[in-house]
């Protein structure tokens, strides 16, 4: 199976960023996801880990056996791992040699953490005045709450995103996946993507700071257009999207009504053909030209009605049948998917977006890859490093330290062995 | 208000990608939130609009007067308009001429459209065979839904984003925001980037292409994840998180009781201490130590009654409070904000996250910025264009057509007056 798809599936070793080296000592999710990126393209992203146990997210329940790797793959995939023992002189020693000769140095560790490390921008800059120092902590430099730690969800808390999501008269609610950091680590990505161009024409370094916070905001800007014309803070809506008074548009139930049996239909203000054209779909061309449902407004005054309309035959079809259906008469339509049935649908692997992680200790395991195609092709995803896997490698490389040299910092503990 | 804020807020004009030139002809969301990225780093933005209405999502409703700026405002500040008839020859010919000058290329019409303009890669690269060329679509070339149209809340549902969102009982719910859009925004502009890092070497030019449903599962990788350990697809958990069984963990109510006074609290497994320091914040010393609450599994088989517990404390503080007084104990903390109090707090737009766009004929909008900090600085948020305001001057520098010519192109309609 992982060959068959390895073969068949359009990747590639995307080489945008070859040569680029990359300082990593970011753990979880936000960081990680953000040097992932740099990696995906071409650069050699090196993870600076702890001899004992590595990132912690190499095991999300320290307490259990190794038995839970998937977090890990989908964060560090074609990266590599060096182990150091910070604490130990000639392991801070190392890393500083390491950081003289990278181009990005990244890391989330807690506030205060880095500086205490002997590693803070201005002790690097003197190293490395070149160098682009990025870090993301979870609240911003003058926020109220910068000494604060920062988890996922608290930074979606106190971001704006369970505010808008929900149903209209329910509580605030989580929005199901890690934007807090994921999120943060898509537009850190950015920064030093942009700070490596200049940087390619003048040797500049420079420091990049985000909060996880503030990086939510990036992504409910749309909510904050809302609030601009309503005056009123912006809502919470269900399915539907407060501001926007469609109708019909949301989420209808399909066959045969499982928890994600549902799909989302939308007809257009642009385009009021889609209304003619659903009630044919949906067996209604009786309605056709019916005064009481002629505009969205008059439509949207009459929701649950119209809504039901739509329902008594979604109701009748599978998920993918409806977005089939609705979907060929031009009105756009999208079935709820979960992730098995992603998982499961074999034209993403067939397209590169899902690819089968083959790894030195670990089953393969299939992910999302990078979703961006460079010349109808799917950057191809490596295996997340073992845990010092590279050690030698990179300290022969960047260092010219030969087997001898290695050995002898091993033995003194300031590498893992 | 505007001007005080501007001088107090540390913002730069960052000039990360000087010299850049996009031709954007982006429009609503996904597009121009990927170019916005380019153009607060520095690169000139042009986008590229049709003289009578220019891009759709400068009215959301095309029916009523220009009362609804904001949405356009938050995804096109700091970029150039210009106005050309593409249906005329010579407008045709003279964004042919620009492309020949560009870095970049980016389009998000539907599909076959660009095409259809006779602007397809094919064309474009024959032009300009350096061009990044950057395209989005609703679904990926390949996948048995590849002609049909996306919004948001189609990909996202197609995406897996609604699976994981709503309470565990009841249906998948969409997340309050457009991750279906600006989320796939960001991946695009971080390839982008890494192309024209490696253009600045080589002066090659790529085919980027990226789908909207397919952004989205770089988004809920995390559920992936926990799907590799469970073997079922990711579940919903209201505000728990499904795979994390952590107690106390969730969304407490607060005083004094409105739609969004929540706050999420986490105790951490890596940190046993969490929960004892959080019965001294609640007031209720005298659980320490007691055996049936010693651990986060005995926790969470009482997860009800541990909740309760805390419960019962915050709905004597305000959100505020309660992030406040258990933040200061080291417990994660993070009160639920609305968009209304994201964009009253003061230290928002005294760190230069929110900024004040000065529009000529708009009035003043506060609005987030892009939230990476610079050596300390903030990017500095300028207008969005008038449409067409930019015509006479990219036509003069881009191609030193002086106003005569200029003024013979809008004569016969190439470009609009």
């Amino acid at each position: 199976m992982p060959d068959t798809a390895a073969t068949a599936a359009p990747v590639t070793d995307v080489r945008f960023l070859e040569g680029v080296k990359v300082i990593d000592f970011t753990q979880f999710e936000a960081g990680p996801s953000c040097t992932e990126v740099l990696a995906w393209m071409g650069a050699e992203v090196v993870k600076i880990e702890n001899p004992n146990r590595g990132d912690p997210g190499r095991r999300m329940k320290p307490d259990l056996t190794d038995d839970d790797p998937y977090y890990f793959h989908v964060l560090n995939a074609n990266k590599k791992s060096i182990t150091v023992n910070l604490k130990s002189e000639s392991g801070l020693q190392i890393v500083k040699d390491l950081l003289r000769e990278a181009d990005v140095m990244t890391e989330n560790f807690a506030p205060g953490a880095i500086e205490r490390l002997g590693l803070g921008y201005d002790e690097v800059r003197k190293i490395n005045p070149g160098i682009i120092y990025a870090q993301i902590k979870g609240f911003g430099e003058g926020s109220p709450f910068e000494k604060n730690l920062a988890f996922d969800m608290i930074a979606q808390a106190c971001g704006g995103t369970f505010s808008t999501t929900g149903e209209a008269d329910g509580p605030p609610t989580r929005p199901g996946f890690t934007l807090g950091d994921t999120g943060t680590g898509m537009l850190m990505s950015n920064t030093i993507l942009g700070a490596l161009y200049k940087k390619q024409q003048t040797g500049e370094g420079h420091r990049l700071q985000v909060a996880m916070q503030d990086a939510m905001l990036q992504y409910i800007r749309v909510n904050f257009a809302t609030q601009g014309k309503t005056g009123k803070a912006a809502a919470r809506g269900g399915s539907k999207v407060p501001g926007i008074d469609l109708s019909p548009m949301g989420l209808y139930p399909c066959a045969p009504g499982g928890a994600n049996d549902y799909v989302y239909i939308m007809t257009s203000r642009a385009n009021p053909a889609h209304w003619d054209n659903l009630l044919k779909v949906v067996g209604r061309e009786d309605l056709i030209g019916d005064e009481r449902y002629a505009t969205h407004d008059l439509r949207h005054a009459r929701e649950k009605e119209v809504d039901e309309i739509v329902a008594k035959w979604t109701r009748t079809r599978t998920k993918l049948e409806a977005m089939q259906e609705v979907g060929a008469a031009g009105i756009p339509a999208g079935a709820v998917l979960d992730t098995m049935e992603l998982q499961n649908d074999v034209t993403f692997e067939q397209r590169g977006i899902m690819q089968t992680m083959v790894h030195p200790q670990h089953s393969p395991f299939k992910m999302p890859a990078w979703p961006v195609r460079v010349d109808g092709k799917v950057c191809r995803v490596t295996a997340s490093p073992v845990l010092g896997e590279h050690t030698d490698q990179v300290l022969g490389d960047w260092l010219g330290l030969d087997d001898a040299a290695v050995g002898a910092l091993k033995a003194g503990s300031a590498v893992g062995g």
